[in-house]
């Protein structure tokens, strides 16, 4: 089998290493080296680059080294063969890391401190136990889920929102568009770990914002068009919202002239919620290889009318 | 049994709810309502206010609100009775809470993010795996040493400094001054939760900060005499160090005309590491009563002569 790589993080030579140590049968070609393109089976990517996809004319498996299919869905020469995640089932690391840092910030008003250190002013705001404060999780996938329950066993009272039902276990689960405002109502810091699909673009606007409790704070880790920004603003000069954390924007790098840099209410993270690392991931496309290989129920595939 | 309560916080109505729900025999006065001071046989305070302990003429036992007994053990009226501290042994979760949120602040280059972010610039920082971030932690008492084990268990690599040497279970243990520059050299992250004793005051200074590696970033949760504040900026600003988080300082409020408040490596918190609760507290007060009334060994005994 030839695997085609398009690599979205790490060197070429990191990559190689972490195949031949993972599957030394595997024959790797690293975009733009693509050899005679027809004898491609597989191949690993985030976005596809404009036209690379056409060229695979023997391709049977595409696998996705990002947790956002919505980029990859998008080609116009997406071919139907399977679309595998790469993501590890049982979570994110670094993901968990990142909610927990970013969740931790507002819980213990960080922004109000920040911004009166800058008035050199000593002021005090309540200090409140982790398990009165609730923190709201919108998208209990992969990642989501496991972020959930590391907020969870940290202390939180954390709830979680998801499309279709599904049994609760650690967190309390509110499912579908009828449970969304009792969700919101009940969340003083919401975290929106929702893949990017028709359904969830903008689902962080006016309307939803003002089912937040006021002095409610909103950390966006999706996708940048989850949110429309200019109601996010307006929720927060409005004072109905205390804060907010955006790690990722329609457009990135978020340009030079957008009003989130300045607004003073808004920490500006540029797109760094995780890293991904090659000696991690090829081995689960290893894995993946070997279930298609031979006609296994494939980890991680990817439902295209739910666009995740 | 009477028990002199001067609150450093919570309200006297919540103080006398907690203790009546813990031990409701017991007579609780809250200063400065003393009744005959001559009959009070055991205070639970703070600081003690000028001349306070002077009055307690039967004073058998004191009980410290506070981790840090620097400021009680300063009292010149201080009577030969044994001093407990009503801490909970096994750590302080709003501790541990705030000393993680500050470790993953650093750990993520939070303080570069800010600042690319007031220059609407969009910067990438490496992300390094817990794993391999090292974190050093001087001071393993009831506060230190939980919170070590909770930044462990995070997945950071932990080591923690101390006095006398010990076995070091979870986390790796530096002890005594002669270990303290191989813990420093190592210690990319550096929290203090030391007591403040002779031995330990000024002991983040030049020659210090010298040994930790380039581009370590201090946090101080401990006592603001613990730093010397002008070395501190001097590492800051010749580039060794990369940025440091402050939450206590030799006079608080911080003075406005401080230099702390505008050092653009320096993020000043208001001394808000933690809440204390009465509820949490009273119950654990009750039980140093009752040992103390058994003629029981008293749980957090303080020695005088270290000092904690």
């Amino acid at each position: 089998m030839i695997l085609l790589l398009i690599p979205t993080f790490g060197g070429a030579e990191v990559w190689r290493r972490a195949f031949a140590a993972a599957m030394p049968e595997l024959e790797v070609r690293v975009w733009p080296e693509l050899g005679n393109a027809g004898e491609i089976e597989a191949v690993a990517l985030g976005v596809p680059p404009a036209g690379a996809l056409r060229k695979l004319s023997s391709l049977r498996l595409i696998v996705s080294l990002t947790a956002g299919t919505d980029g990859l869905l998008r080609d116009p020469d997406l071919p139907a063969v399977p679309i595998v995640r790469s993501g590890d089932p049982s979570g994110d690391a670094m993901m968990n890391e990142t909610t927990l840092l970013h969740v931790l910030f507002h819980h213990r008003h960080m922004p109000d401190y920040l911004r009166a250190q800058a008035r050199c002013e000593w002021i005090k705001r309540p200090i409140t136990p982790a398990r009165e404060r609730k923190v709201g999780v919108m998208g209990l996938g992969m990642i989501g889920l496991a972020a959930a329950k590391m907020l969870a066993s940290f202390g939180f009272a954390v709830a979680g929102w998801v499309r279709h039902p599904r049994p609760g276990g650690e967190i309390e689960i509110f499912s579908g568009a009828d449970r969304l405002a009792a969700f919101l109502n009940r969340s003083e810091i919401l975290v929106n770990l929702l893949p990017l699909t028709e359904d969830t673009r903008g689902i962080v606007r006016a309307e939803t914002l003002a089912m937040l409790p006021a002095g409610a704070a909103v950390i966006n880790l999706g996708r940048g068009d989850h949110v429309v920004e200019a109601d996010l603003m307006a929720a927060l000069d409005s004072g109905h919202l205390a804060a907010a954390t955006l790690d990722v924007y329609p457009v990135e790098p978020l340009p030079g002239d957008s009003p989130l840099w300045r607004h003073p209410k808004i920490t500006v993270m540029p797109h760094v919620a995780r890293r991904l690392l090659p000696e991690d991931v090829a081995p689960r496309i290893c894995e993946i290889l070997r279930q298609f290989r031979a006609g296994a129920a494939l980890t991680g595939l990817v439902d295209r009318k739910q666009g995740y």
